[in-house]
């Protein structure tokens, strides 16, 4: 009998690794003899290194580069175990989280430290990239990830534009005779959810200008700028990558991926499950368990959850999902590959003790719905 | 498929029958041809009239009667479907609620009220009676009750005595020739979940006295006084019931039962269970439901989950048990006809909304259990 145990991180109380410890002990406590195969999954988003890694055996790399602003952070991202994928969070490097919400502007910011990171993974002999591109401070169109790979973005004067979003109406030419020759033939996945495009009334900086300190006044300017990005881009490199989807995503990092790294763009419980090889695993199963804190109608788009189900799906493999909260609209996930949706709280407690016996009451539901299968 | 869906009530959320029809709802939801047997359950206690009478289609009778301090109060008492049955609750007649905490003092409490719903009944043609004693608010031996079946409890000076127990000391003769003839030819159960004896250290007054009101030192003339009406019922009539189990339950209504009604004390889940057919439904089953408000390692002490668990182990029936709350010990019901206990909360909840929410969580906690008995 074979168990795959692939939930996402139950947020403040599991990482995904403990989760899957979790289930499988509540398994063991029922089938000992049936085969558990751990996979800590992610959406792409948070947690995304930390699954990869751990189910890797790889290693967590810290390094210097340079934040959002300028400053000096220690930036970190996951080489998995086999040692040539680095799964990169650009958040660690470039995120909102790294500055105090008054100096958030991106007119500033950069994703200079985004592109270090794929640098230092260049020289540890990394081959294949999974980015992950949410939670940015940025709204560069990924020029300054582009300048720390080596490409050149000047102004009419032949000046190097500075940092940040506020700067690119400069923009007068693109010089690619320094991008890092190894970019060109390594895999660049993006872990992207979002469709919306560079510029626009749905881009990058009306849409998530705001949440990263921009006044209406930068949201316009911002999106002007960008346009120039895109129009330069399209003149000098043939691409026009304005109104792709997904372009805007991360202030536009979405755009200079596309354009420069030729990356691909998929939806990031995909990459996941492609990076984890989840589907292989699956195969051959005959119970899928996954799970997440919150369950509820919303998990249908790009949640974790849903992703490992459609897998399930395929190969008709039954998945149980187990979750602290269950929300509204979840009877819509048992069209969807959920056999069943369990919860797994014992009793009315504060949120606070919820998120701590998290670990304890996950065991005890996993072994009493296998009590359940052995009927 | 079959389900014997028997459920506790969960207590200040959905009565029994209520907590049933949740789980057939669910059961429908995933087996729409699936047989569903709807046994609501109690363990003798609060509930047991309810429970029954709503199972047997039967109905609640109102009458009026003497309280436990002689007031007049409406009382009721259950007759079930066939109308040979009666299910009475002491309480409801003689019960300690009935009473003002200040009020209350069991040298004066009187079971007459609950004699006068046996009466009662029998004028209704029942012939078999369960009796639910818990709840009480008297210490009178039960002479109350027997007085009002016609009992004579007489002083030295041919007196009847007055009703509670700090009059027993002057019981001097017993004269039976009074009571009600059609007593001695019916069935009398008695759902009686304590082995106290009568009178000592773990008789009824010690015990079970200042609970009722009555202070170290009416605790001592109770006791004696027990002991005296123990003796002069030795002598009178035979009868030992000083020490027997039970005896000391409900003020020593046992004893009274006991020595005057020809009453069998039996636990309360297994008189239900025997009134309800339980065991007649469960024989043929594939799966039983039960379930409680809460359930913990207590639970093995005679509460209506371990009973309905105990019959469905006879007949290798798996038992899926469902509760608000999962307290400690649990794992200990693994051995004792438990197949599995699932916890119904969806979420982090106020006590309040998962009392209201109840019978929404349980249909759909049923369904989730079935959504996996189908795999």
């Amino acid at each position: 009998m074979k168990f795959v145990l692939a939930p996402d991180s139950f947020k403040e109380s599991m990482t995904a690794k403990k989760a899957a410890l979790a289930m499988e002990k509540g398994v063991k406590a029922v089938f000992p003899q049936a085969e558990c195969v751990i996979v800590p999954m992610a959406d792409g988003g948070e947690g995304t290194v930390e699954s990869l890694v751990s189910m890797t055996n790889g290693e967590i790399i810290k390094t210097e580069v340079i934040g959002p602003l300028g400053e000096k952070v220690i930036a970190e991202y996951g080489l998995l175990g086999e040692g040539q994928t680095a799964v990169i969070e650009m958040a660690s490097a470039s995120g909102l989280e790294l500055i105090k919400p008054k100096e958030r502007n991106p007119l500033l910011t950069t994703t200079y430290g985004t592109g270090q990171l794929i640098k230092h993974a260049l020289d540890k002999g990394v081959r294949r990239f999974l980015i992950g591109i949410g939670g940015s401070a940025t709204n560069d169109g990924g020029a300054g990830m582009l300048q720390a790979l080596g490409v050149s973005f000047k102004d009419q004067a032949g000046n190097e534009l500075p940092f940040g979003g506020g700067a690119l109406h400069r923009l007068h030419s693109i010089d690619m005779s320094g991008l890092d020759e190894r970019i060109k033939t390594v895999q660049m996945d993006v872990a992207c959810d979002v469709t919306n495009p560079l510029i626009g009334d749905n881009g990058a900086s009306a849409i998530f200008g705001p949440q990263k300190g921009a006044t209406p006044e930068m949201v316009n300017n911002l999106d002007q700028n960008l346009a120039h990005f895109a129009e330069v881009i399209k003149q000098q490199l043939g691409e026009d990558i304005a109104h792709l989807d997904g372009a805007g995503a991360a202030g536009g990092l979405g755009a200079g991926l596309l354009a420069f790294l030729n990356a691909q763009l998929k939806k990031g419980i995909d990459l996941v499950i492609e990076y984890t090889g989840l589907e292989e695993q699956v195969k051959g199963a005959d119970y899928v368990f996954t799970g997440e804190g919150s369950i509820d109608g919303q998990t249908l788009f790009g949640k974790t959850p849903y992703g490992v189900a459609a897998i399930a799906e395929k190969y008709s493999v039954p998945v149980i999902a187990f979750a602290g909260r269950i929300g509204n609209g979840v009877e819509s996930l048992y069209d969807n590959g959920f056999t069943a949706i369990i919860g797994i709280l014992k009793g009315v407690t504060t949120l606070e003790e919820a998120l701590e016996c998290g670990e304890e009451n996950l065991v005890f539901a996993a072994e009493n719905v296998c009590r359940v299968l052995k009927i």
